[in-house]
């Protein structure tokens, strides 16, 4: 006989701004378990009137699924928190655990004030981003090549590879000024790179990807067309590969990476300095 | 006499996959400190070779700058751990400290291996965020009403109140359908919605600012123009915000809000459900 799966848990991820934070730290730790869950973010947990609603909906479902709730918390302020811990769950705190021996090592004190909950609140570091997602949207799918001279970098690939998402997340997250062309099929039978881009040569970076995964993207914008075929992906990214290969432009294969993963790669590879920290 | 100000630390944020999750740990922990320091990430650190990378570019660091460097880890591999744990530095690490409390909360053990470090790594999540980032793109800034019936959201406001990040960051984030537009002088002379407007009042969120704030930032793009004139931003901010009253559309004011704090709240107050999780 085998044994039955675990009862399904509810995750309270608790903030006293965004729950961006707890929610990333939280499903960090989550992931390491096989175990489904249900998971509510309660943002804005900012003083005790709403520390006790957010109690009132925790209790709720610990009485309704007859499961402990589990609680991951960021929340700074000590009263919140102090209350929240007398929920009915299991109390998870990401302040508590490394606020004080942080004191320590530091040998300053904490402010134990709510803060920027993750370092990207204020003005300088608005300007940055949006500045930078500004020249991400004109510069995007090579609808335009001027200015290619203030790019951090011109992502490059065929159609679908990802390129677009990978620029504005490099722009939001990290501050840095992405372009990104789309190889054409004229491009790829020259088998060089395209007159305007040779100058900046030093700032492409290639998109790859398997031409079955191309298709399966490709076939959900224009099903059944000579775009979306395994032949016209393979052949493209064929093509493609060879071309950053002759001309020594630096890849990366996105099939199974996340946004995040080949936006941080980017970054890492091309050993640019980010604008966000 | 005041005392000098403390020493310069260098925070190291290492992980086996893109250090976003250390960095967010990291830095919602540092603004708790008024100190300055210098942030270094180290991504993809996955094996006992970059490991020990990893540790000689630390300990350089601590013999150069005379400062014990101070080390965020979510290393989930226990072998890369141990070696990290070796460095001259301190060493906070988030896996350790909450790992075995919650498998003996679960009554389930954890794989101990490398997952998906920010929860949106499947391709299913990558989908969603693509085709919602797609679909907030292609309706950014009023470029297309079509597919409106669409829309998770629609949100409105004067030009450069934060409309487009907060549409895309919706989408990256939540997977949701944002789309937005721009009310026009036209539209605010007239004190009423657009007709193609008015079948969707029910999706429509408002995004408003105080106006000098918005002078700075209208002033960046086109300086000493009508466009970024105080008395044009103060007009035209009064009669979005007496649109938004009269049609009864839910709005906040983006003045001191990151795009993270807009984002949260209009999924807040919409009540939308999320697709990511």
């Amino acid at each position: 006989m085998e044994s039955s799966p675990p009862p399904k848990r509810t995750i309270f991820f608790v903030s006293d701004r965004t729950g961006i934070t707890s929610e990333t730290l939280g499903q960090s730790l989550l992931t390491q378990f096989d175990v489904e869950f249900d998971q509510v973010t309660l943002p804005f947990v900012d003083n005790p009137e709403r520390a006790k609603k957010a109690i009132e909906q925790i209790n709720l479902t610990a009485q309704e699924s007859q499961l402990r709730p589990v609680i991951f918390s960021t929340v700074v302020q000590d009263d919140v928190r102090n209350l929240l811990k007398t929920a009915n769950a299991a109390f998870f705190d990401f302040f508590d655990q490394f606020i004080a021996p942080l004191e320590l090592e530091l040998g300053v004190k904490s402010s134990h004030a709510i803060g920027r909950s993750h370092g990207v609140g204020d003005r300088r570091v608005y300007d940055v981003r949006i500045n930078a997602m500004n020249y991400a949207l004109s510069h995007d799918d090579g609808q335009t090549v001027r200015h290619y001279e203030k790019a951090d970098v011109v992502v490059v690939g065929v159609s679908r590879t990802g390129k677009t998402p990978v620029s504005i997340y490099l722009a939001l997250q990290y501050g840095i000024y992405a372009a990104n062309y789309p190889l054409t099929e004229d491009d790829l039978m020259d088998g060089r790179l395209p007159k305007f881009l040779q100058p900046f040569r030093d700032k492409l970076f290639g998109l790859t990807i398997q031409p079955d995964r191309l298709q399966t993207i490709r076939q959900e914008r224009r099903p059944n067309s000579r775009y979306s075929s395994l032949a016209q992906c393979q052949v493209e990214i064929m093509r493609a590969e060879a071309l950053f290969r002759k001309e020594k432009i630096p890849c990366v294969n996105s099939t199974t990476m996340s946004i995040e993963e080949m936006a941080t790669t980017i970054l890492q590879e091309t050993r640019l300095r980010r604008r966000t920290f």
